[in-house]
């Protein structure tokens, strides 16, 4: 497909990508709001292709919302069919999956690091090559493309950075750079040179700007507005069926009854569920951009200041503020409510979303506290608790991407039997699989799983064989502190561990994952 | 000392700096480079003190370097002979030892979203006060600082941020922005209001500025040039006694057999030991400023790209690329060489320089190989076996801040045993504690600490008991393995735990240190 596309003359493109975006969408079933992002850029990556001799030229798409035009015209129109479904194509890029796809990107603002770094290779292999990379505007509130334009900008490298600014990320662009529209002076006082292009969704003007800037040298921006579809209105709201939704239905009497509260979240509150509380409370629910690493430090600045700051962050994203959160709140002891959305198998936003590893690196944090709820109702009564200000220092709440039912907060305890026996053998979970698996003869529920209650070594003390499931990778976590307990006490039994394996899971339905893993 | 100082008249701002300049000279015995730092701002600190009400006032510093005058000025003169040392207080802020220190930081470029969280706080409380950050040059090119300076520009907040322009942090500053001198369009670009001062060693002027600035709304730059005084000449090198040493030694020969190689540092050369290498390989040791998320997917470019990067880190620095280390680069499988400088206990740098969480967390991250070596001839060895790429993915050679011996590269081996008996009992260690701890009755040093060699498991069946050792916080890591392996295979002997507690660890001198936690 690619070789006709190079075939046509320019007035041709309109025509090419009407037909390319009628087949994309036939083929995507997965239809908002990915696919809108996608057929935003359809004209932007059409012309690309046109233009630049990929794969031997440089493509770079940050996050691969962008991609899905770019897959149906690299080879994988057929296998749209099956993007983000089990043993389908992934809905982001990916280097396994076509050389077309340059560099992997699965979170925001990576893409001009990447071409920082083919600008740095081919000085040292002698390649010429053309080198792109597309960022949206959403994206550049992330740190990193500043600190890529900054040093790019400082070389004397011939690379175009493309900004796809069609207002907004998964949720409304915010920042000054964006409400003032200041690109232009931003892009060079970073050293690069701006073109600006309104018609971003016209194939044959851009062909014939970017022939114009692909022939100069040095950092190069073009900047283009383009217009994002609008396919169907937005996702249907189920009351009452998710750990979202009963997050929000909490958090809305907090913030009525608290008038202190602000909680926080790095440009997420489109999926969090808190998105009406947003018109209830505009002031109180702060949305930073896309910049994790800002989010927690800005929380613990509250703190600091005698505010109650909570922060709605997805496990994934976490991982991005993991210093932030170790030296700016731990060390400092302040006490901020994280809300860890996302915590566990994500399904079919796959291995790059799956909230699988903070689950370990938390408890290896000095001073934090981590409560993972089995159900709505629990996790209901940990936001209420969270209120009450029972934990000192940072506490953190992990809960899924996952059905669930709630309505009757369940008074907090930390933690809770569910069958109790004669038995010699202790099974302890954590998290929404203790709602999701069979029971053990004994089975213990943890909806505190970190620090343990200081009864819980004279409890693990009855038995002679403990079994520990949790959602997580690593061989920390709720698992290793267990050994840890055991080793102290001079437990002369058994540690079983069930958990997910140290590799990068696969997109998927999380149910059928967790089967496929033994937590279900 | 403060109402002191507040009783004066601007004019008699200049000799009462000069005084408290030359008791911080006699006080502090640790005099570079960071006391250079903190001179270079003593007239700010003391305009700063005698203008605003502090501690009502929020003063945050952007790291503690700045911060000697601060702490002498408020009620630490004498301590600052105890400074670093073992129950002395700390070198950076710390918000235990003052009230006058209202942010703690030990990693740069946090000051602004702090001073964000601040404003956004006396937004629900009400509370009316100034609040000011001072941030280095160097910590601009941290990408967080811009996340705050994009974010606080967009809201209508009196806040004051002071760039203290010296022209270097602990390496010279690099990117686009200092090189062009572009900070007005820059800051103006994101919101601010700009005023520049060249005179940033002028008390007396400072006073004025700031009485001026403080009296207007909206977020406000104060960018001010100052100079660091020149105290001693630098650092003496003492040939083939650390680590670093030897690191560097080795990475000479390295560059100059592959020409390919280029060894990327997120502005930390300094104190790599690589410094030297810098004239004679200009082009190839790149400093990217002060910005791991960047370095890291930078590295990530040049591997996908056909290059092959190396990336020299401190291992309290990687904390801050733990996703783009799991996305960028393990996720992709791509071949990156990562120099973990300062794993372990760095002595007077103290908690927020400890290099001891990522010996856990970068053993779940999927496929990525962990070498630590015992000493200089082992690193040696570790680096021309790396060279010759014998590993696939991703590879952290983790050394620490210690003095060693090299000279005699020894051909690597994942492991080595050290002592062999028909006793019952295996000691396992692994980096340089192996050289400094007595030895069990039976000894392995495991030089690559994961993943296991295919025999380890049968080796371990020969044993009743299992003692682990390692410089490490955490319930996974060495240890949680050995566990897993233990499991796996159904052994049915002991494993006792020899490592950090989970906590933030003192400073004070390393050895010392090692045998409180009994390492050594």
């Amino acid at each position: 497909m690619i070789a006709d596309l190079r075939a046509l003359e320019p007035p041709q493109l309109e025509d090419f990508t009407n037909s390319l975006v009628e087949r994309v969408i036939a083929a995507v079933t997965d239809k908002i709001p990915h696919l809108e992002s996608s057929l935003a850029v359809a004209e932007l990556t059409v012309a690309l292709h046109y233009v630049l001799n990929t794969p031997e030229d440089a493509l770079i798409w940050d996050v691969g919302h962008q991609g899905y035009v770019h897959k149906a015209l690299t080879g994988r129109l057929n296998a749209l069919a099956t993007m983000r479904k089990s043993g389908g194509i992934s809905g982001f890029l990916d280097r396994e999956e076509s050389a077309y796809d340059f560099f992997g990107a699965g979170h925001a603002s990576t893409s001009i690091s990447a071409l920082t770094g083919v600008c740095l290779a081919d000085k040292v292999t002698g390649k010429l090559r053309h080198r792109v990379a597309v960022i949206g505007d959403g994206s550049l509130t992330g740190g990193q493309s500043f600190e890529a334009l900054n040093h790019l900008g400082s070389m004397k490298e011939d690379a175009l950075v493309i900004v796809n600014d069609n207002e907004g990320s998964i949720d409304p662009t915010v920042g000054a750079l964006h409400n003032q529209q200041s690109y232009g002076s931003y892009f060079q006082s970073l050293g690069w040179h701006y073109t600006f292009l309104e018609r971003g969704n016209d194939a044959a003007a851009l062909v014939k700007v970017l022939q114009q800037i692909l022939g100069k040298s040095g950092p190069q921006i073009l900047h283009i507005k383009t217009k994002r579809p609008d396919l169907s209105p937005p996702k249907s709201y189920q009351p009452g069926t998710t750990f979202q939704w009963w997050a929000s239905e909490t958090m809305g009497a907090l913030l009525t009854e608290h008038q202190d509260i602000q909680l926080l979240s790095p440009a997420m509150f489109a999926g969090s569920g808190f998105a009406p509380l947003r018109a209830v409370f505009p002031d109180r629910l702060i949305d930073t951009g896309i910049n994790e690493a800002h989010t927690v430090t800005t929380a613990a600045g509250i703190a600091a200041a005698g505010g109650r700051p909570w922060v709605h962050i997805y496990s994934t994203f976490l991982q991005r503020a993991f210093d932030q959160v170790l030296h700016d709140v731990a060390l400092q002891e302040l006490p901020i409510v994280f809300l860890v959305d996302r915590a566990g198998l994500v399904g079919s936003d796959g291995p790059t979303h799956h909230g699988v590893f903070d689950g370990d690196f938390l408890m290896n944090l000095p001073g934090v506290t981590v409560w993972s709820p089995r159900n709505g109702n629990e996790l209901q009564g940990m936001l209420l608790a969270a209120a009450r200000q029972i934990v000192t220092g940072p506490l953190f709440i992990r809960y899924p991407k996952a059905r669930t039912e709630g309505g009757t907060p369940q008074e907090f305890v930390p933690y809770e039997w569910l069958q109790r026996t004669e038995g010699a053998s202790l099974w302890l979970s954590t998290g929404a699989i203790t709602d999701l698996m069979k029971k053990g003869e004994n089975h213990l529920h943890l909806g505190q799983n970190w620090p343990f209650s200081d009864d819980f070594g004279s409890i693990m003390a009855d038995f002679e064989e403990i079994h520990v499931f949790e959602e997580s990778v690593g061989f920390g976590g709720l698992a290793g502190a267990v050994k840890a307990l055991m080793e102290e006490r001079n437990h002369p039994g058994k540690c079983t561990v069930h958990k997910l394996p140290t590799a990068f899971i696969e997109h998927g339905v999380r149910g059928e994952l967790l089967h496929k893993y033994g937590l279900k």
